[in-house]
């Protein structure tokens, strides 16, 4: 019975057929409601070689610290790892001028990727659910992300993090958060309530609060699934994309010039994308990939501006970062 | 002075430059106030070899007849061909169980074909412009048709109606709505009510007078610009994948079972997709494809239903239409 329902919340088969239960693996735990409901799926499912991992992001002061320690307690509770650590998020968040929800995130995925390294296990599963992703799709839709950012949020995707490359796993994109709600409340799951949603950046909490809610109303109550579908869609192309790239991209210092420009515009877009996250650029945006993309143009300037004070610039034929 | 504007009309260089004027196109005119415009500036570019083409939709009794005549002078002022027809529309929905919006498009492409394959001229210039991108864009994604949908309204396309390989260009897909109104008010053009805009299918209408503008007084002006983005780029990247598609699929009367499941997924949607069209078949949804696409799997019925009382079946490795 009980089996049963967390098979149903990690549905995708494919998934439990490419990961193993008997590897180990890293979970990002938040100690929220969705995280709680798949480290318990992980575990009830025979996951027995997992390591927990926490980022206290400092946001709430006591409550952060009692966030860790009911994250610890689940730990112990289900006799798995932990990995737990500590950073002033609001600080990072002012030095780097970003917001927090984006701080957040950095923050989170470099904590990962030194643990994955630390513990040389290089996948985690993450808890994003159906609803994050349709808010992810609409949010980088309203952004103008494109095609590439559309189909962001990926069952299975790979990323190179401080120089690690890790697998990010998303057992729960096709389930509802009504129905991790369900779940929790069947088996009587504790939770803390996420900080993080305190934390929204404007775009997602309008889009979480007001604009998909108004769409249900306008369009009817199948347009979640609606969205959700054409997310999926974008998603599985973009993993298509991925295969067309060049294989050694991530490896290579600089990018060929010729080489680039033989590759149709859609390639041509996420080999830049791809080479440039290997350089650990961040806010890698349409534009900035359009800017770095306008280089291939011999006639235009030699030289575009990256975040953090870093450039793109072509030379001799090659384009590289510096 | 007066070029300049048409020229910033019809923005696309591209388009300019892989249609010379010297050629002969269709023009698909309503009367309403974008195909004016559209007219207007073809001519004022250089366009001089056009025929003009005006679909009778009886909609609307003696304003329909108006309308026609409306384009009747037109042409004569421009001196430019014409062809003109007369439909039933309201009729043609009523039997095809269809909605006027669909039944009134159906019938404009069907007439669009029949001109093309009479008048030896293939390649026909519609008026929709970034306004209709965007709606069509969001339609699709609210439908959940996917990628393959959310690429649907490129600026040149191929389709084949009624065995007649048509070019549909689309040379006004930059172009805002309120730029065009300026434009008309400029050159003071006359141009008749659209009457299309009466007979909206609900999901157009409230995306059009709801949620567009719900959208951007919730997430700031620029968010029409944004999603016109992720559209321009969906529609861009769907032509990459056209080019991936087996080039004798519209030729070929069955479908190997076994060389479609050798694609990739994205890629087996749109060999179908293609497929199906060439056949004919219409109302060609995510669901529809996904149930022809099922007949790959032995294991699956042998058999499914398309529109309009037709079936795909599989038969020894193979797949066709009856």
């Amino acid at each position: 019975m009980r089996s049963q329902l967390s098979q149903r919340l990690i549905q995708s088969k494919q998934i439990l057929r490419d990961f193993p239960r008997s590897r180990r693996y890293l979970v990002g735990v938040s100690g929220g409601r969705d995280s709680v409901a798949l480290l318990h799926s992980l575990v009830d499912l025979g996951y027995k070689n997992l390591i927990v991992c926490h980022l206290n992001h400092q946001l709430r002061g006591r409550s952060s610290a009692a966030d860790a320690r009911f994250v610890e307690n689940l730990a112990a509770k289900y006799d798995v790892d932990l990995a737990i650590e500590s950073k002033n998020v609001r600080a990072l968040a002012a030095k780097k001028k970003m917001s927090i929800e984006t701080a957040a995130r950095d923050a989170r995925y470099d904590f990962f990727a030194n643990i994955a390294k630390r513990k040389r296990c290089r996948t985690i599963f993450l808890a994003h659910h159906a609803d994050d992703l349709v808010e992810t799709f609409l949010i980088n839709l309203f952004r103008g992300a494109g095609t590439t950012g559309l189909g962001a949020m990926r069952n299975v995707s790979k990323r190179r993090i401080n120089g690690v490359d890790i697998t990010i796993v998303r057992p729960l994109l096709g389930v509802w958060r009504n129905e991790i709600d369900k779940f929790v409340r069947t088996h009587r799951l504790k939770f803390r309530e996420d900080a993080s949603n305190k934390n929204l950046a404007p775009l997602r909490n309008r889009s979480r609060h007001r604009v998909i809610p108004y769409l249900e109303k306008t369009l009817g109550r199948n347009i979640r699934q609606n969205i959700w579908r054409a997310a999926a869609i974008a998603s599985e192309e973009e993993s298509f994309f991925e295969q067309l790239l060049p294989p050694e991209l991530a490896k290579v210092t600089e990018l060929g010039v010729k080489q680039l420009r033989s590759l149709p515009v859609a390639v041509q877009r996420r080999a830049i994308r791809a080479w440039l996250r290997s350089k650990e650029i961040v806010d890698l945006g349409f534009d900035l990939i359009e800017n770095v993309r306008a280089l291939l143009d011999s006639a235009s300037a030699a030289k575009t501006n990256l975040p953090r004070d870093r450039h793109a610039r072509r030379r001799a034929g090659k384009i590289f970062v510096e």
